[in-house]
């Protein structure tokens, strides 16, 4: 495992999840981790995924890890099954580590990853602490195994053992039919703008594409303030897939669109 | 004082606040954490507690501090008395150190404290600010106050006077009679779990306990997992008291149960 | 330049933004600062300004910013014009380097600054970086440039050029007229005070002020606990400026008044 894909430590952890910003929860994680590991470098990636909607965890931090730096571990924890028999995965991918409950959370990053483990629950004596809270592993797996990786102090290896079998991914994915590129709505951000699961890649071949939601037919631009205030647009959006906007305002609150809501991409021609 | 329960810094200060997320009321005083000691860790601990309501800050620091290292301070700021004349109250326990006005917020802290102090204020030109604002002591008390206590400038007596006398707490503690244990609602998270004052301690003497709240008798579960979605369930969390949950929703709008909503766990057998 | 209003990097920077908790729009600009630059400390000043509103951000920023350490870089991103023709300006002020979209936004730093510049796009490729997403400058222009000032390796001359010609801002000026100081509610916070843009400088010389708004004449205060709890009182805020208040309720909520409601500063002998 000498090569360029293996996961060396750099002291960066983010964490992704449903938490919320009501109460410790993310806070204490981040105490666990200082208490260990005094150098650790925390980045809250994201809290305000939908409660039990892994999905959008795995979304966000599949479009968003190559932004951080190499050795960084990625927490993942929208867990509606904590404390039950599920797994919890572990998988390196260019450099970066992720660790999720096995629920799908993880799909994105796990079809193109260098090692796919499983967590030895066995093996948490290791990082002294046999009796985790059965509702709370972040704080008393995750954040633990997290520190002492990120420390240096413990392998992946010591406490994960390799798989070939996890949980698949809750979202179809976008088909690609004569007609054109079928997707669905995965989330939306703070201004509206709908964040489809189309690829730029499966786009690029489409002559002139028009992208159909919601019955409306809607030109793509490369940004937002190409389109007149109150004007809905498409775009390839920064984290490379097809975005729905409307420019200064809401196009989910304009077109009555949520997660979930099938977005088409056809070329003009045939549109 | 070269005991145990000695108060030494390690760097680490927690904000707990009622600011909520608009303006940058939290992110001034971390300002000015940095700018008197770059090498501070200013952790958010929890900055969405009710405006005004002391008990909630309390609670959840009380049940988190634990998992931040020994060494730390935690600034606890929900002061509707701010710019009166109010104390601030400094207190030791287990080797983390508590900043809070003296308003009952830290109860649950003071009863088994190793030290409790009043802030002097005529020493505040030792920290070289003898003009404090009214309005924001956060920024200009408690955040240079922390720095410079973090930073090992200046001692906790330097500043600080033992006192006996402090404001009791707002909640009534949960009451042990014959038919069982009678708590309240004490917050619910992002998730809609409702979490009770009633201690694991309290109830562990009781046989096959059930818990009453909202009309309703709900079973204990060791997770939320064990519960089919919709079902409620009751545990005892990750902080060690009852909550009740209901599984993949939310327990307070299903039983539109609110903070200070009765809640009663019983033997099986009397209930 | 190798006077005193000379900016330093410290390795700090500030980011203030419309970006708001969902998605990891802020985290992911985190993750390219710490990439490039380690040792950078990156504080959150404010996500939650209304989106698309730059002179907000503006306000927080200019009233803030003295209390983070000299050498900060504060980065202000509300940029609906994001990916057009639009500059980014760069301004020196007392020690600290501000970095915004030029719309306005930066109005109250740039009346004062020591220099005011625009970002030279044809020198992107100096932070190896030629090819920005035209709809996230925040990740691919503000973040990197940042973090290389910070680390001092770029210098401010390496990548913009001096301006006279910057965009102004949305917001009139208090204005001063015989009857008092009018001026306009600029934002209010999490409690619901209203936090005006008149500054405490403009009514040092009125004879017992009086505040009017929504009809309603209210007193000046040292602090909100000098009023009993659900009534109104005005004061001079810890940011500087006049605000209207309602002890421990929302003053927003109690007089219907929203950002841009007027608000009216009179001697008590006139009014």
């Amino acid at each position: 495992m000498a090569d360029m894909t293996e996961w060396q430590p750099c002291g960066v952890i983010t964490m992704t999840t449903d938490f919320g910003h009501k109460g410790p929860f993310a806070a204490v994680m981040t105490g666990v981790i200082v208490t260990r590991f005094p150098a650790a470098r925390v980045i809250d990636l994201a809290h305000d995924i939908p409660a039990y909607w892994p999905p959008e965890a795995g979304f966000w931090l599949s479009r968003s890890y190559r932004w951080f730096p190499p050795g960084s571990i990625h927490l993942a924890i929208v867990d509606p099954g904590v404390g039950t028999g599920r797994d919890i995965i572990l998988a390196t991918r260019d450099g970066h580590l992720f660790l999720a409950p096995d629920n799908g959370l993880l799909a994105p990053i796990l079809d193109g990853a260098d090692r796919v483990l499983a967590l030895d629950y066995d093996a948490l004596p290791v990082i002294g602490n046999d009796s985790p809270s059965p509702t709370f592993h972040g704080r008393d797996i995750f954040a633990p195994v997290a520190a002492e990786l990120a420390a240096g102090r413990l392998q992946i290896d010591d406490v994960a053992s390799e798989t070939q079998d996890w949980t698949p991914g809750w979202l179809d994915e976008p088909e690609v039919h004569a007609d054109g590129i079928h997707g669905i709505v995965v989330t939306m951000d703070a201004f509206g703008n709908l964040i489809s699961n189309i690829d730029a890649g499966l786009i690029s071949d489409l002559h002139d594409p028009v992208v159909e939601i919601a019955g409306r037919r809607i030109a793509m631009q490369p940004t937002y303030g190409r389109a007149a205030p109150g004007e809905y647009l498409a775009l390839i959006n920064s984290f490379g897939v097809v975005e729905v906007a409307r420019a200064e305002e809401s196009a989910a609150d304009g077109l009555g669109c949520e997660r979930g809501a099938p977005i088409v991409v056809r070329p003009a021609a045939t549109s």
